[in-house]
């Protein structure tokens, strides 16, 4: 077999077999094929496409183009989820111990942020001691004993994927159906999850800007999650606005303690209720969604999820007490508020300058060494829909920096637009893919 | 400027600026853009193509890559034949010394063989002495003391269609119509041609297998070229078998050698003649091709051409006598007869089989750093159309080698397709683009 026997056979609207798949990737992991070839391949891939069979075998190749997980020592049904990414997005911490106070087993692989948008591990290391460098017995010691344990991406995860990935960014061959499904599926089954719940956001904060575009894609990943014998369902979530109102990793923290205590933002709590109520049906620990969304809220009301939080912050070397004293986390030093200079009402905020912002004081990583401030960020005062007064504040910046502050408080005044009449803010949950 | 995004606007069906295309080809000369930018930008233009401004700039910074050709030493209109490359096509050897006769500067820079196809340059080889590696000032008084002079291709011609066409070969992205003319017409123009005869073969044995494509590759080089104001002919040419009898170096040199004795072959004559009187005429020798092509024969008939080769050969250290005495040419030592199982008609031959009988005797190079043996060989005795009967010659293999002999014979057998009733070989000169 030839790789430049594929290319030609793509190029002219051939569909690759199985077995050419696994030679392509197999080959390219081991550096057998080089870049050049690769790159023709995915362009001829973005004119010509892939059909769902296609993608099933491109998803399985790459799955096991490295280590896959198995997590058959863990009993239950493990449900993963899966966001698209999002600006102010802190559900995992949240739904992870909501879940698991239910007994269903949350083995998760998290990943760091980069750019605009945050990661959950950055997050989760807001709490002094806390790490996920655990080994693989640990780590199933620990859902089996707790119910959630998190670990980082092993570098031997969907290898494939990390070098597709990369080389998919330089060479303006992103936007395909096909490989962004394969590219999340192949590492969340690596993954070890008998069941996903994926929460495919759509709007000018996500990576998907049409509800239209978010459906496709989750009807994609659904189908090629079922043909692998997965149980799927995707919850199609707006990212018009940040989620909740805090941006920054200690900020999210504390608002996501904020939900577990029952006081944090409604919508964070809504898209929270959503996916775990799907989660906890696929585990089969509730007869339908109905009665699995009633039992979450319990866990919320009586204390049960934020103990279970503690629980799992204490196993992984974390300090407990900050999960019922939040004041004690990651404290910036200077804070100052952004001010409307007009009546009016918040029309539209731009969710990539608000993650822009954020990065800018400190809390993000422009490239993948950047050190992150934990402390930094911005809690917004106000969102689309909401009527502001001239001198008001809309929201307060936490910095350690007076310059970067001062820009930052710039940067942040421009995400937002007013108009002078109210708008009505999208609906949260758009639709639910099964 | 950002390579990524000239591939994403490539990639959209946007069209590259003169300064976008220069950043391009500059920068991948240079080693700055890698392998794996360029394949993904040439598999995009291959889907969205070139438009014939975006070919021209193309052609340019190509040409511009590397040393351009200065000819103006030499007086008058220098003329440049290029072919697309067929089987048994020695017209460059009877042609150039045709029209030097007449006036016509001939400064060539020719290549050497690879695969199935022949080189102008291995076929001079065959003369004991005879060599190309002269100094850029002895080719220029070469030229203007005799009026022919050919040197091979210098390393630093167009070095970005080098790498281009390296990276084409292997990335599935050869076959587009602007890569393609880009291709030939940077070397030609990076030559110094004022005026280019351009000889696209079509049929079997060439690039192109209809008359349709070899008359769109046609029109569009003549268009880039006159854009760049160079004069323009292109000869749509029959390879649907090879030209002439002869297939293999030393060969073709004796049948050249023939043509220019008034000996030749039908076809090859007709050829030179048709490609002659475009060059003369653009050379401003003759008031019209009429008037060319009556000199052309003219130079033939009376041995001017013959004598001009015979000081060409001279002149680049090679044995004049050999001209005049073709059988001190190379030789093989062995030979055989290659003969027909039954009666009937010619029908068809596969050039490409034909060139690799050859290559597999020896006379080619499967890769460029194969040293060829100039003795071997093909003549085939039998074309298109002709009558054989069982046990009469076809072909004779000329070999040094038995056991290579044996295979040689099996396979050019089989280049063959003979049928009951007489078929009509294709015209030879199918159509003249100007």
């Amino acid at each position: 077999m030839l790789m430049v026997d594929l290319i030609r056979k793509k190029r002219d609207g051939g569909k690759l077999t199985k077995e050419e798949i696994e030679y392509m990737v197999k080959g390219y992991t081991q550096g057998e094929i080089p870049d050049y070839q690769m790159s023709a391949m995915l362009m001829a891939i973005l004119f010509r496409h892939m059909d769902p069979e296609e993608t099933v075998e491109l998803t399985l190749a790459m799955m096991n183009s490295g280590e896959v997980l198995d997590l058959s020592a863990i009993n239950g049904i493990k449900v993963d989820k899966h966001s698209t990414g999002g600006v102010g997005d802190k559900t995992s911490l949240v739904l992870t111990p909501m879940v698991a106070s239910l007994g269903v087993p949350v083995a998760k692989m998290s990943g760091r942020g980069l750019g605009h948008t945050g990661g959950t591990i950055d997050k989760l290391e807001s709490f002094t001691g806390f790490h996920t460098d655990i080994s693989n017995e640990q780590f199933l010691q620990n859902v089996s004993k707790i119910g959630i344990s998190i670990m980082g991406q092993t570098a031997n995860l969907a290898p494939a994927d990390k070098k597709l990935y990369a080389l998919r960014d330089v060479t303006g061959t992103v936007d395909n159906l096909s490989l962004i499904v394969s590219s999340i599926m192949s590492k969340k089954l690596a993954a070890g999850a008998d069941a996903i719940v994926l929460d495919v956001k759509c709007g000018n904060g996500a990576f998907m800007k049409t509800e239209e575009d978010a459906t496709e894609l989750a009807t994609s990943m659904v189908d090629i999650g079922k043909r692998l014998n997965r149980k799927m369902v995707a919850v199609i979530s707006d990212m018009e606005q940040p989620l909740g109102y805090a941006v920054g990793n200690a900020l999210e923290v504390q608002e996501a303690i904020d939900t577990l205590n029952g006081r944090g933002p409604e919508d964070l709590k809504e898209l929270c209720l959503t996916l775990g109520s799907q989660m906890v049906y696929l585990a089969g620990k509730a007869n339908d969604e109905a009665e699995a969304r009633q039992r979450l809220e319990q866990v919320l009301d009586d204390g049960t999820a934020l103990h279970k939080f503690a629980d799992f912050i204490e196993a992984q070397g974390g300090d407990r007490e900050q999960v019922y004293h939040p004041e004690k986390l990651p404290k910036a030093t200077l804070t100052c508020e952004v001010k409307a200079e007009n009546d009016g009402y918040v029309e539209k905020i731009r969710c990539e300058e608000v993650g822009n912002t954020s990065l800018l004081l400190g809390g993000g990583r422009r490239s993948k060494t950047d050190v992150i401030d934990l402390s930094v960020g911005i809690i917004l005062k106000k969102k689309t829909g909401d009527q502001v007064s001239a001198g008001e504040s809309i929201a307060t910046l936490y910095a350690n920096d007076e310059q970067k502050m001062k820009e930052a408080a710039e940067r942040l005044y421009q995400a937002y637009t007013f108009s002078e009449r109210k708008t009505e803010p999208g609906k949260l949950i758009k639709k639910i893919i099964r």
